[in-house]
């Protein structure tokens, strides 16, 4: 999927959102641990009622990987499912992975080849050789870490030389390896006072945007600061929506939640005047 | 494992080898692709012909994911091949994960509950409490990316603030975050020159030491300038050893490079009179 894509399924639904299937096992409601496959069930039944109203999905590669190789099979049979049920939806693999070359290679085999995921989440340390591999693939987006949602944020990427900071150096060198097509940044909700810094350095990209919901960050606040003329951004919640509920209204409850952030969304789309 | 057992099997094997089983399953030699599990197979004769001289193994996760869940499969079987018939060697999950807090925490049950490796590599973008859920554990280990060895290094570990660079500045500020007993670095054997800096600001720590061989580093110079008086070295070597031949005597191959290895470093060991 490209940019022009994704902002077209943006105005359709009259919504940014990317739902996080973190979908922790324990938390799971019970009646769907007797299934085969308690995991996919859920994922499955989450997708069908939250699909209306979000135009992205995101699973956390470590509640499945914690489940050991099953855990990967749930993961792999969600993505199919998605991609046969829902075929306009993004899909993010949020992994954080990042290694030297020849071994991102792997990882972007992985997550683009032996799975079909639109994106993977990369974390920049090891800079750009360890973040071009994922870039060689047509339709398909590297999400690079640049501020993050965590109160650990604090501990380096505000480590600052001639003042720029390292999450504002990694938003400008990242530009020259990668395209406003292929490269969006993940920037936490809980920083929205500098989405409007940033949108200065990445006009045209895409962020993904964590931290609304549980971790405390507000969407209008992400809106005002970092809307673009393509909208520009994909906000996620993830335990807000999902675990709205652990009985057997979870699916529900879910779509619920989704629908009243879809909702606020349509109304900050608006007044943005973008549909 | 502790430091103290660490330092105890370098005496004992007069080596302090870690070899990388990167077991990319294109590389595997053909006549193993008939078997059932080939990359099983190939770890299985790796390890029994390179496990007298070494004193670690580092699968990175790439090389097991890029094949799915099958891939995942043949490491928790190569793990507990290790664990069955060469209980004294420490086994290193190189992955760079690094998450949100509750979400690192998933990562952490994956590699030493699900799994029970004694250590995990972490990125550190995310600061501590992407790194503190994985010290919870007795005996297990954090190995984090300090100074790599790739050419992308370069684009952000030298960022620098107050005369401290980034690497330096997360060697520092986490040695709060745990101790020389659960935590070690990862330190480049192509940035050996910057070793004897490093030491000054962990003299204690043990490093991971990737880069010698294939990548080009020095193991003399890594020893010169990183060793310390409990040997505080872990060094790796991947395709050098694991591929050093692709035929039928890929297993006795392995072995004459991980022997030779082990030679050179005996002999490092002795002139640093710890041994």
């Amino acid at each position: 999927m490209n940019s022009k894509q994704l902002f077209e399924n943006i105005k359709n639904k009259k919504s940014f959102l990317c739902v996080g299937l973190d979908s922790d096992y324990k938390k799971i409601p019970q009646h769907l641990k007797e299934k085969d496959d308690p995991v996919f069930e859920f994922n499955k039944a989450i997708v069908d009622a939250t699909a209306p109203y979000t135009v992205a999905y995101k699973p956390n590669l470590a509640f499945y990987e914690s489940l050991g190789p099953n855990g990967l099979i749930a993961l792999e049979k969600s993505l199919k499912y998605i991609r046969n049920n829902h075929p306009d939806l993004f899909v993010i693999a949020d992994a954080k992975r990042g290694d030297i070359g020849n071994t991102s290679a792997l990882y972007a085999r992985a997550f683009f080849e032996k799975m079909d995921f639109d994106a993977v989440t990369v974390a920049p340390y090891m800079g750009e050789d360890s973040v071009s591999p994922f870039l060689g693939y047509d339709d398909k987006w590297v999400i690079l870490l640049a501020l993050t949602s965590n109160k650990g944020a604090d501990d380096f990427q505000y480590h600052t030389e001639e003042n720029e900071k390292l999450f504002e150096k990694v938003l400008k060198t990242s530009q020259q390896w990668g395209s406003s097509d292929n490269m969006m940044y993940v920037v936490g909700a809980t920083r929205a006072e500098m989405l409007a810094d940033i949108r200065k350095i990445v006009p045209e990209h895409f962020l993904l945007v964590p931290g609304v919901g549980a971790q405390g960050g507000s969407l209008a606040a992400v809106a005002e600061h970092g809307m673009n003329d393509q909208c520009g951004l994909l906000v996620n919640s993830s335990r807000g929506i999902i675990f709205a509920s652990a009985e057997e209204d979870f699916a529900d409850k879910a779509g619920e939640k989704a629908q009243a952030l879809q909702k606020e969304m349509q109304g900050l789309l608006e007044k943005a005047n973008l549909i």
